[in-house]
């Protein structure tokens, strides 16, 4: 193609002066990545939209916080630009754009005309598709394996975090190295195969943080996904590819695992149902490894229901979680010490939350710093055992971040281990005695997903540190641990992106005694049946 | 999630009278696939415009035409309007909808109020997401399989119709049935491994139509993918996946098979370059077979260079395929007889280029109903031998229209197996007396592409008949044969979607003698560079 830079514009009329001219600095700001030229394209005020398929954001302010926080700059350039003139000073402008790969695209922009010249009051973006979105899956099929065609989850699809062995695959954990290495599995993981058994397909196998050692879901060498209720936030991992798929409503549920928060977190980000379960409830037979000892198999889903379906099908039946437990009688807890952890608007969807149920108010003296460092310590040189010789043997493997994690558990000492160890032990006993046979309301995680990009790792390693405070209780308790959307406004449905205009996604905690784990999921379900409000905006019923 | 039914309506202001009614009244339309309500709800006029991510449509008749064709009705609900209100008479509404699996889409329309109320004057559709469009694809990795890191290849992905063999997949052949009882193949296929060992990299296995045995690409239980060239249109097969996912930019070239057209059928509807190599010049092993004698290796790509560069990899070097042959240098004939059997348009796009390139017109006497009726029984004859066992054991498997096809197979006796392959001989010796050295240029094939959907399988049959009838002559006798796009635009792009508005695709197709693979190629390009033109459309350098 010789005349790549020709742009046929298709209008009715004569356009009016100026407007392709504020078209295409648009276009050269949106190309460069630049926010203030692109904040000077968008009309100022609070009436101001900019959507694609992953969500709608609206305000002038709002706008441009999602473009300074997103990693993703568009990549495509114009070839067709359609101009359509309803009134005077008003211009509908759809441009057909197009991938360096070919795929194309689309753009409709509502340009409106002011004292200061032309200026956009609507953005629908149709970015030019992805094959795969890589960020999240890893392979997919249609589906990838089929489940039994009975069982009660017939007809469920699932994304299976990169960790579990898939018969015909290899285990890739979010590393291209390490995936580049492994070999093809022939058996299915325990939780993978059950699974099936039960119906359920497997549509793909989708990304984690490498070796699963992070909670915000940033990927490897892959990349970073957009939270699809957060757009410009990250989604949170490590269960990250899961969590995405589930909330784009690509599968019916999402296979992870939590060692310290790998549910939880994606979970609370994206407005997720999830659940850690009690540890050792669910074999880990074909589970590459993170940390032994608190590694545990999850799940997440868009509902509570389909939350309960896939632990009636992977939970062994036993007395404590005998099917026959009435939901809702348990008794709540809450700990002010844990909420005030948290930024103050979840601090407050907590409390507000434990005042409408009753939750009891207990006072603990808990020393969450040590606790947190001796996790961190057993945790790391568990992780250490499990992935160090490879590391080692493949330097540059890792991204910088999660290489100084595994660089500062390589020089734990068998001592320093040993001792913090002895520490956990007393620490697990402290919560187990805490929480009894009750249910603990705290706040899932203690910030909504921080920003994708224009955030230093120094301030991402601080919202590391508060969310694992809090998350490693269960983790070393070895207690089942929920996540619950808290913010969905009433009407929303399963994996429809929140989105600024509706604030970002907070999630509930719960944590409760060991293998509780559907009795959990019931209680919530039952709670959030009870609490659900309305939504403030006017209401319209579909006729 | 109790009140599905809800929908928030957030404006800045009031709503002018009648404009929700006539939202929900095009809503009610487009959920009941109401083709008569739809074309009202839609300003008449050549101005109005509906697109989305794989085309635009523009003019009320075209956007109606399109609507009647297309087989996919959206499947989706309304769960939030945002609208705005730039100007009196003038609204735009941004919808954001959700499908049964809860994936996010949107709907952007300028609303006028005319003096009959308000109609749609431009719609914007953003599909919700499918993780896997599995009409397209049935595996898809990030890569699947990467390619050697090194190779003229490197850095292109391709896509892999589901014939070849994948070590570590089975090959289904379109076939959601002979896929479950596939075993897992342990090499790849010859041209598989070739292609690796180039560079290049496997997207994902890539629909078929079942055992190939079809050129209209409507599919088998997967579905019918989207022509994304002309939207509402069937894609062409048997090779449909890989020519789809090329059209769509998702990947540098599809690898396919062409035994009576499969390659150059979904070539020229999608405005593909597309090549089937002279027969037997590219081994076939790992390749299912539909009819050996004239099963062949073919690729698609969206332009001419990645087409050579593919031939480049794959092609054994011979004496009459070698580098040193200049291009252009071949002598051009034409067959008016063969032209004459396209639909007008096409025989004159035909007739333009053999003037422009100064061909030669060959009056020749070929019996093409008695050389396709031999074709077909031959064809069928080892088909049957290939797949009629299975398909006996396996009553149901097939559609209506492939399965009647293989039991009109079966019937076909050894003794009109013999009788026909006799006149295919005399047929080809015709054919290559009369090319000799030259290149001969047709229609790739007679018609564009058929609607999806509101045609008849008789319809379909005689389209199928009279494309055959062309598209067979190469393969009976065994020439190389390439499909070129005719009809694109300067300045559209690779993988552009061609749209209703400017006209349906055509291909040009060029028969060369046996191993003129990469000359024909070299030729095309050179034609191509030398006829290109320009659009009639008003230009714009981009600035």
């Amino acid at each position: 193609m010789s005349d790549t830079n020709a742009v046929e514009v298709l209008a009715p009329g004569p356009l009016p002066a100026g407007l392709m001219d504020a078209f295409w600095a648009y276009d050269r700001a949106l190309l460069g990545n630049d926010v203030p030229a692109l904040d000077s394209s968008f009309a100022r005020g609070a009436d101001t939209l900019r959507a694609d398929g992953s969500g709608v954001v609206v305000g002038h302010r709002a706008i441009s916080e999602f473009r300074a926080a997103r990693t993703a700059i568009p990549n495509r350039r114009v070839v067709r630009v359609h101009v359509r003139l309803p009134a005077d000073g008003v211009a509908l402008i759809v441009a057909e754009v197009v991938s360096p790969a070919g795929a194309p695209g689309l753009q409709t922009q509502l340009w409106q005309r002011g004292a200061d010249g032309w200026r956009v009051g609507v953005a629908h973006v149709t970015a030019p598709a992805r094959p795969l979105d890589g960020t999240v899956w890893r392979v997919l099929g249609a589906p990838l394996v089929p489940g039994r065609d009975a069982g009660p989850l017939r007809g469920l699809t699932f994304a299976v975090k990169d960790l579990f062995a898939v018969a015909g695959h290899a285990v890739g954990a979010g590393v291209a190295g390490y995936l580049a290495q492994a070999r093809v599995r022939t058996e299915h993981a325990h939780a993978v195969g059950v699974l099936l058994e039960a119906g359920a397909s497997i549509a793909g196998i989708a990304q984690t943080d490498e070796f699963a050692y992070s909670v915000h879901g940033r990927g490897g060498r892959q990349g970073t996904p957009d939270n699809p209720a957060a757009p410009g936030r990250l989604p949170g991992g490590s269960t990250s590819g899961p969590a995405v798929a589930v909330a784009r409503g690509e599968v019916a549920f999402g296979l992870g695992t939590d060692t310290a928060g790998s549910i939880r977190v994606p979970g609370s980000y994206q407005g997720l149902w999830g659940i850690r379960t009690t540890t050792g409830a669910i074999g880990t037979e074909g589970l590459l490894p993170l940390a032994p000892s608190f590694d545990t198999v999850g799940w997440l889903a868009g509902d509570g229901g389909t939350l309960l379906a896939v632990a009636e099908a992977l939970l062994p039946e036993d007395a404590r979680t005998g099917h026959a437990e009435p939901a809702g009688h348990a008794e709540l807890v809450t700990v002010p010490a844990l909420n005030s952890q948290a930024d103050r608007e979840i601090a407050e969807a907590v409390a507000g939350t434990a005042d409408a149920l009753g939750a009891t108010a207990l006072e603990v003296a808990w020393d969450l710093d040590s606790w947190y460092a001796a996790f961190r310590t057993v945790q790391g040189w568990e992780a250490w055992r499990a992935h160090g010789a490879w590391i080692a043997a493949n330097p540059g493997a890792l991204s910088a971040d999660v290489a100084a994690r595994f660089d500062r558990a390589a020089r734990i000492t068998d001592e320093e281990h040993a001792s913090a160890r002895r520490e956990l032990a007393d620490a697990s006993e402290a919560i187990r005695t805490a929480v009894q046979d009750r249910f603990l309301l705290l706040p899932a995680t203690p910030t909504g997903p921080p920003p994708a990009a224009g955030i230093g790792p120094e301030a991402l390693a601080v919202i590391r540190d508060r969310t694992l405070r809090l998350t490693c209780l269960a983790s070393l308790a070895g207690l089942p641990a929920l996540t619950v959307p808290a913010a969905k406004p009433a009407g929303m449905p399963t994996g429809m992106p929140l989105g600024r205009a509706s604030g970002l996604p907070v999630g509930l905690g719960l944590v409760g005694p060991p293998g509780s784990d559907r009795a959990l999921i019931r209680f919530a379900l039952s709670a959030t049946a009870t609490a659900a409000g309305r939504s403030p905006h006017a209401q319209e019923e579909h006729p």
